[in-house]
Parts: C-alpha cells; structure tokens; sequence
C-alpha cells in the first residue's frame, strides 16, 4: 500500500505549515503518510516546478496528496490551488474573520510568521544558548543566580537538550545540575546538593525509566558499568528519593518529545509563555 | 488603547495552537495583542479557571478576545466554546474533511501533535545536540566527517544557535568553524581554511551586517576592540571575500530569526525535511 504525499508549502520557513500539519496527521494512526516540507517557494518558477512535484507523487502513487500551504503571495497560491489535491489554504481560513472581528486588514506579507526578528528577542536567545552551554552539566561556570531554572537529573536523562530547547524558543535561561553519587553522599548531610542549597525555587527534577537510560547511555558506551541497566536503576531511584526529600516538582522524560518536557517544566515552575 | 487578549488553548504543550495562531496575527500590523500560551488544559477544572481567565480579561480590557484552541477531548472543548470570544477550533476545522478523504476516523488522541515521541527520533535529536555541542565554536572536537552540514562564520555571527537549532528540531549534525584572522592569512596560501579543506560540499557560510554584529558583541564585551564596528567591518569583509573565493553559499543572519537561518541553511544544503 502506498503512502499519501503529503506536502508543507510555504513561501518563509514551513514552520507553521508543517507544525499544524503534522498535528492534524497525527491524529491518523491508521494511515501512513509520506510527508516534505518545501519552503521559500516565492517565486512562479518554483511553484510550477512544485506542481511537477505534486503531480508526479499523485501519478506514483495513486492516491491524492494532502497540501498545508501557508502561502501569502497571491499569484503563488493561485498556481498552487489548481494541483490536484486536498488542499488547506492555512492562513486565509483565519484571516478572514480576524479581518472583520479586528476591523483591520490584514498586511498580507510573506515571512512576518513568527516574530523572531525582534532584535531584543534575538539577543535574549542568543544570549540564553550561551548561558545554557555554559551551565551545561554543572561545568565551570555556575551562574545560578541568574539562572530562570536550574534541572537537575542524573547523567543523559535529557537536561542538556531541555535546556537548549528552553533558551532557543523562550530565552531562557537554564543551568542544568548533573546528580551523581558524590551528591547521594552529601545528601545525608543537607537533603540538597551542597551547590543547589540557595535555588531550590528554580530546581525542577527530570527522571527516566532506568531500561530507556540504561538504552540511551548504551549508545554512548556500550557495555560500561555507566550504562548497566543496575547502575541506572540504583541512580534513579537515589534521584527520585532526593527529589521527593527536597519537596521539589519531578517529570520524566520517557516516551515524552524535548517540546513537551519543555512545556511540562515551564509549567512546573509557572512560567507562562506569551 | 488596550491590547487584543488572545489565548492559545492546549490539552497538550500548544506549540500548534501558538505556532499557527502567530503566525496568523503577525499578518495584523496595526493590532496589539497579548497573547498567553495556556498547555496542559486537560480537566474540567482547568477548563473552567481558563473561561475565569477569559472573562476577565474581557471585562479588563472591554476587548472580545481571540482564542486558538488544540484541545481534543470533547468534553472540555465544550467547556471553553462558551466564551465570549472569536473562537478558532483548529483541529475540527481540519479533521472532518481529512476523515472524508482519507477514509478512517481520527483518533482523537491527546497529545499525539507532534510525534517527537518516537524513541530512535529523540535519540537522534540527542545524539545531534551533543554533536553540535562537541563541534562548537571549532573546539578541540572537530569530527568534520560525521557533520551533515558545517556552518563557517565569524565569532557572535549565529553560528551557535543555528547548529544547535539543527540538533533540536531536525536531528541535524552541524558543526560550526569561526573564522577567525589565522584563517585569512591561511587563505593566501590554501583558499580555505586548513581544518575545512576536505569538507567543502558541507559548508554555509554565514554573514551578518558589522553594526549589528558590533551590537552583538557589546553586550558580552562592552568596549573592546573585538566588539568596536571596526574589527567588526574588517572581519565580515574578509569572511565574504572567503566565501566568494571558495564558492560556498552565504546567508545573512541580520534581521532573520533562528528559525528562518535554519530553514535557508537546509535549503542551502539541500536538505529536505519531512
């Protein structure tokens, strides 16, 4: 059986298209999906050449292609309408009651979709993916007093990537504490990590199931005490324990995207997006 | 003049119901809005603290507000349709006409938006953030072979953000190289730098007007030479006048969200997302 093709056209990034897109699809077990995203189609040329595309996919495969288009150009969009496909015209489904509820016109232009080129925006995540690097795994540097959040979870049970994700969409700025067993020990004396005991307000706790730790610290060093599932186990647990001794919130990151333990974190330490 | 209230409703992270909606009202120049991000609207009880919200801030404002909603369960989407405001179910608008095309039922799962979930993904997009983290800034890693792209530029130009950026989104290995003045005088003899010579076909360069990048390099080191618009102008020049010699791409980062870099390097290098 065929996939149906699906296709993410716009003339900026494909973000949004793409974003809802697979959004929608996902609630299709069912059916299998042979998706692309193609951006920056801008001009007439690339649009017919797109056409080509979509024709050849539906004469392939025979089935009917799926188009999530977000294409602000008029002439563009009037060439991609003829394909011969469901296609979901993205943007004018919405512009059109915000027009008449705002009493504005919309401006119509291509790229504006996601705000980003704020430059204070920009510096502000900029900024914040220097300050994750720099705070990653409790290295060196430990600017916690300036720190939005600090995570804190044993070795690759995903604080790095969070943290990176946290500062490249949102600005910010989170330190991440790696918990080893020197901090097990230290727990006997203050209940909290000696280098965390003044931010325990911005502390959120990542946990993992030890087999899916265990596999991801495989990949690394296949084979080592580090990744046996016994070592996860006993890391685990400690960390959970800790975690409930401090009274500090705990999400896992097994089976869970790095946009949603980003979102799960944010809300645990009630931060609201805008 | 008060500002539009706008909501974006989720019972998951709602990084659809904000991704389309933004990308929808940055169309409206003329408006302010004051958007709020609201995930995890998963129980009537919370369904019920949002139309407080609502309400509100109707009455605050003497504005109807704007709501983009993702929630998938039927019982608290039934919940939230009672506000008085310009509502935009985004899943159901898009659902009933695939479920027609398609020929099956949508699952109707909570959660499902993303797909991030699927475990070799999430160990790939792992895997790409500690690559990008190990090949940053040309450090003492330098596994030129391993890259998918390598993204050359000068010091504070973008390079960091984007690889990262790559890593997290798109599970893409990019390494990035600074330019630096060694390089340029390595240039006179090699055409380009020695440590990229073999790996030519992966290079994006990267530019960026020298008043903004003096701008970028204040804020870290307020004063210096290597911030002044001078060193700035003579670094940028050179870096362009490389790129031109060896014949690689060059995009500018001034103006251009993270986003938009990433999404014209892949392009740049011929990467498909799917």
């Amino acid at each position: 059986m065929n996939k149906t093709p699906v296709f993410f056209i716009s003339d900026s990034t494909g973000i949004t298209a793409k974003t809802l897109g697979s959004s929608v699809l996902s609630q299709f077990d069912e059916v299998d999906f042979d998706p692309v995203v193609l951006p920056y189609i801008d001009s007439v040329k690339k649009a017919t050449q797109v056409m080509l595309r979509i024709k050849d996919a539906r004469e392939i495969t025979g089935i009917r292609p799926i188009i999530f288009d977000t294409v602000v150009n008029p002439d563009i969009h009037a060439i991609l309408r003829q394909a011969d496909a469901l296609h979901f015209d993205i943007l004018n489904q919405y512009l059109k009651p915000l027009e008449q509820e705002l009493g504005h016109q919309s401006s119509f232009t291509v790229g504006k979709a996601h705000g980003g080129t704020d430059n204070d925006e920009y510096k502000d995540r900029i900024n914040a993916v220097h300050f994750a690097m720099e705070n990653d795994d409790g290295g060196k540097t430990r600017q916690y007093d300036q720190a939005d959040i600090i995570l804190v979870g044993v070795s690759r049970c995903g604080k790095t990537p969070t943290s990176l994700y946290l500062a490249l969409q949102f600005g910010i700025f989170a330190a991440n504490y790696p918990i080893t067993e020197d901090d097990f020990d230290d727990l006997e004396n203050f209940g909290i990590p000696k280098a965390l005991k003044h931010f325990k307000k911005k502390i959120v706790g990542l946990t993992i199931e030890p087999e899916r730790l265990s596999s991801i610290r495989n990949e690394r060093k296949s084979g080592s005490r580090y990744a046996s599932l016994r070592q996860c186990e006993y890391e685990v647990n400690e960390a959970e324990s800790m975690y409930r001794q401090m009274g500090i919130d705990c999400i896992t990151t097994t089976d869970v995207s790095i946009e949603e333990i980003a979102a799960k974190v944010l809300a645990s330490a009630g931060i609201e997006r805008t």
